[in-house]
């Protein structure tokens, strides 16, 4: 892989990230986060959402999605079992999102498994802006055109081979692109950042990465920077992955540990556990 | 907030709600509730009924709709995801169970916070006899025409301040109005009462107001006193609530506590610690 | 009720099941389990497919639905929560499914309760090949036209009550048929075996049936003989259950737990527990 340019370079080997100052800022202004979603993982993100401190709404009848818009700090759309009557709310939603200058965190779920979700993700991409496209390495190849084979849902890459189509999609679209995997990586025009949190329990655990995109739209409604927003939300991700991971004993009882640790978590655990790196 | 009148006044200042009547009445005839509810909780409430031991079933299709509800002892209609197509199935399901006579619990998720929403739930309203509004304090407003500023589907009011809302919606649609709080109130045209119990957690877990719209549907199948099936519902949600809070960690760990106790709830527990007001 | 053959008869008069190397083939194939099902179970049978090693996607497009079947290695039918929007892509993924030679799991939901679920469900079956049909005694019986009553999704008859109404159906539509209870049956039309496992709190978790019918096609898609990948599935799922039930205080909490095990299950406990019976 050829190198790429680091925003944000730090003067250490290890770029530093503020996650803490936007969970209190989720915390204490509790963002609208409009969800256009999938019926698996509906109250999973919710639920995430709210142990976070933001709140959740999920609506997509074209009758309210503008009052909605309105109401709200961020968007994020997840095509995990779109349809075409869900396809409309995700446009109009992005329209009326880009229109009023609010985030939009669009999740390709199973891009490139089927033409009808590579093509879906690409409209909705060149709808959005500001965007934050967030997916795994499958799904983020086959937006690129790269050979995206994905096996159903589940990645058969792993995040670094995906790093150089992330950054083609973040100049074609004018996006930031958090790709998630072992390494989490934030590439946009012009840097990249990587996160190495989070624990091997996760892909057995369904919606996990619609949790990562439903908490990036909380983050990007308090972060004005999408790249930021992107990472500080994969960080924290990972960091409540891992303390969920040394409390449960498998993937079913994982979740509700999930869950817990995204209310109670504080700053120095917190800032202990976060490890971002450059490469 | 001008005093109101109190229905079955008792002698002492605290009235007294036998729940445990109802609960075992649901436990032994496990009535069928027919729920067309939204996307985000029809796991957790149908677990939550049948916790209960009550028998919950989802359909929305106008294709059996009216069968489903021949076979049914009471219906839950819940518009947080709503469209119109589910708009349709709603207003037939009311329709059908005025016809026979059964109970209908109406969450207006979201009231207020589109017009789609206000104008759908005033609508189910007008159709539904015997009806229970089961909402938080701006979802109630928002239904009387106060302000009802809504944000999103989370009240920004505390429920006493929907008491006036609900009993001009109890006289204006005959019906009886639960509001979900700090404190909850039910009220009806003739009287009221406060139930304080309940958890600091309930409202960062997702779908626990349609919990307790579908526990509600239950307890109406077995009381045929909308008022008291209310009480008694909202008494039971609060209890149950308190004590898995003690038992969990946090938000995610409370909700399978929460069902266990409404598996496992015994007579002297819930007696114990029902707190009923008349204020 | 009338002996009937059994299929491979043991010397022994327990019949042997090779479960635990059905489970090792999901484990490292992991198959892609297509699942057009209902609202209510989605995340809980996506999270059960991925606890034990497949792989779950959810789609019902019809722009999509033939290349996901060109990826997937068995199809999970559910109609809990139909519609004629579904009924079309669930009949377009059946027929798909049949002309690739892939298996398809038919979980016949609330057949019995309405002449809708019921007419659904027999015209599923008759265009599955091969085909699994998995449901409880209400809801087979109803489908043979014996007298099927049905209480809601729920079954008002033992299991042993559809043997012959599941021998029926297995030699009308030459399927096999898996009919679940306190003691599961699976049937076809040369024999039939059945299944002592489980716990008593299965039946107030809602999604257990829905569960094992998409455990179901994890096992038909690594075993070519749909009686013992039903047969397997079954068994699963109530050691599962079982072991479930022990760290359990209620069906809240089972549910976790159940996945959990699902997940860290050994050959060893596996084998010590799986009951079958040759009657």
């Amino acid at each position: 892989m050829s190198p790429t340019p680091l925003l944000h370079r730090p003067a250490s080997p290890q770029p530093r990230l503020d996650v803490w100052s936007d969970v209190t800022a989720i915390r204490r202004r509790s963002p609208l986060v409009l969800n256009i979603t999938n019926f698996v993982v509906m109250n999973l993100t919710a639920n995430a959402l709210l142990a976070l401190g933001a709140s959740p709404v999920m609506a997509h009848a074209p009758e309210e999605l503008d009052e909605m818009i309105d109401l709200a700090q961020a968007v994020v759309i997840n095509i995990g079992t779109l349809s075409r009557e869900w396809i409309d709310a995700m446009e109009r939603a992005v329209v009326a999102a880009r229109r009023r200058g609010i985030p939009v965190v669009i999740d390709p779920v199973g891009s490139g498994a089927t033409r009808f979700r590579t093509e879906t993700s690409r409209r909705l991409l060149s709808l959005a802006s500001p965007a934050i496209l967030r997916g795994n390495a499958s799904e983020i190849r086959s937006l690129a055109g790269s050979n995206g084979s994905t096996k159903g849902v589940d990645s058969v890459y792993e995040s670094v081979d995906a790093i150089a189509a992330g950054q083609w999609l973040a100049k074609e679209y004018g996006c930031t692109v958090s790709i998630s995997g072992r390494t989490d990586f934030i590439v946009d025009a012009t840097g990249r950042i990587g996160i190495q949190n989070g624990s091997d329990l996760m892909p057995s655990v369904t919606g996990m990465g619609c949790t990562a995109s439903a908490l990036t739209g909380a983050f990007s409604a308090v972060n004005s920077s999408p790249f930021h927003a992107a990472a500080h939300a994969m960080a924290l991700m990972g960091v409540a992955g891992e303390l969920a991971a040394k409390k449960c004993s498998g993937p079913g009882t994982f979740v509700p540990h999930f869950l817990d640790t995204l209310h109670n978590l504080d700053e120095a655990t917190l800032i202990a556990l976060v490890n971002p790196t450059a490469n």
